[in-house]
């Protein structure tokens, strides 16, 4: 059993990414420019876009955090979108997500420039990634992709199987492992809340996929020796041994499953990191008009 | 066994919209406009677009055809497609694919107005599908979507497997299917020329779609009893029993997996039929502005 070290791989894209920005900016290119929204003081978020706004830094981006009070009007952040999609300086952002109850996700969503859309969450790059067109790769997604291509996972004609069909993960990393690519060319099963069998489709996958949000779902018994298990879960579960009173939690009953793995990422230090650090390539790709040459 | 009839029920649905259009007119709205662009003279492209045209004339539509020279540009092409997004009498069109190899499709593709792309090629409508958000749906799987919702087939938990990954039909059904709807909420394998196991996994199928345009590659030995089997195939091969020299094959072996099946389509009188129709619904659809409305 080998542990994929999304944390390891990730500092290593970083320190590549960091390389490459120091040479454009040493030729007189720009330093790549990310902006994030955030609404609000969800907790959960202020984490997430402080993580981001460090590997910013650890990336050499520049890097801005707009802030709003959870009351802000839908227009009112819709004009905010505007202004960014009009900043020449921003070759990227974001909007933290999830959003206060009464502004439409989706609208908030569409309103954001594709060519600046480094989610990958606009219906534009959604679309080109099935199709198989260059385009912005959700984050989640990209990083599993990665971690199979840096452990020279084997994934062609193999059986991966998705648990989840959310619209960040299980359905697009459900696209990329089907595409006529490398990684890629499996045969895909996504499983989900109406699946009845879900323990005897996971029996016969050569990599599983985790992706539903449910600790501890994967277990041993679902697990065919030397099966390759990417668990996204990252679920916060009260925990009396940490100190802020929880810990994330994978889908995947780690011991238990690990010793039947050929590869297998932990929760924390597999996936997450990875997600993050694919949110820096896109902007870096975003700053080099890699993607969207207009 | 129970056929199911496309050729019944696409007349149906026919009649079903033309009764709505003339409702549409008598209250004073506009009859819905189709407008086609053909390039060159290909046989299958002709006959296609001709059905179409005579489709819309059952449907009580307006339809227009464009037809150019095999050796327009792209960018005069391209400036066609303008004139038809800027024409306010034209609800909804179509590029007649395949192009002339000098004209690069993706292109024209994504010069079509997306809300008059009733084709559901554009990726704006392929990520919106993907997402489950209202957008163009392509034919041919809006098509096998209709004929599984008006005979009333369970599909919620079931296994679906597609064989098959192309962009117009493999991934969008895959993606409808495992929609949270109804249609849809099935367990979804997407099988394609990658896969090594193609037989065991169809044994395992409540219901196969089999769109590899690979004439009688499903034979008996691949299918569970009780299977729904939906046949996408449409090849032209050489045949003397018919008067023009070929036949419309399927892809799978009708007369030995018909007696397997709880239901099956035939080829022709299938799916064939239920994509015409499906582009109806769409002209129909976008000449209400029920999609997009603005």
């Amino acid at each position: 059993m080998q542990l994929i070290d999304g944390k390891a791989i990730s500092a290593q894209i970083k320190q590549e990414i960091a390389q490459e920005v120091e040479k454009i900016v040493a030729a007189g290119g720009k330093r790549p420019h990310l902006a994030a929204i955030l609404v609000g003081h969800d907790g959960g978020s202020e984490s997430y876009v402080a993580h981001k706004v460090k590997a910013c830094e650890q990336c050499g981006f520049k890097s801005s955090l707009l802030r709003f009070d959870e009351d802000i009007t839908e227009d009112a952040l819709i004009a905010e979108i505007e202004k960014l999609n009009n900043d020449n300086d921003v070759d990227g952002f974001i909007v933290q997500l999830p959003l206060p109850r009464h502004i439409n996700e989706e609208r908030v969503v569409e309103a954001v420039d594709y060519r600046k859309d480094v989610d990958g969450f606009h219906p534009i790059n959604v679309g080109r990634l099935s199709i198989g067109l260059p385009c912005f790769v959700s984050a989640t997604p990209a990083g599993i992709i990665e971690l199979l291509r840096r452990y020279n996972i084997d994934t062609r004609g193999k059986h991966c199987v998705v648990l989840g069909r959310s619209n960040i993960v299980g359905k697009p990393i459900a696209s990329l492992m089907m595409q006529k690519s490398n990684p890629g060319n499996s045969t895909v099963t996504v499983c989900h809340s109406a699946t009845p069998n879900i323990k005897e489709i996971c029996r016969t996958a050569d990599i599983i996929i985790a992706a539903m949000g449910n600790p501890g779902f994967v277990t041993a018994d679902m697990v065919k020796e030397g099966a390759v298990v990417i668990d996204v879960g990252t679920t916060r579960v009260p925990s009396a041994e940490s100190k802020n009173g929880w810990k994330l939690t994978g889908d995947v009953c780690f011991d238990e499953v690990a010793p039947h793995c050929s590869y297998i990422t932990p929760v924390p230090g597999g996936v997450g990191p990875m997600t993050i650090v694919s949110l820096m390539r896109n902007t870096l790709l975003a700053g080099k008009k890699a993607i969207f040459n207009f």
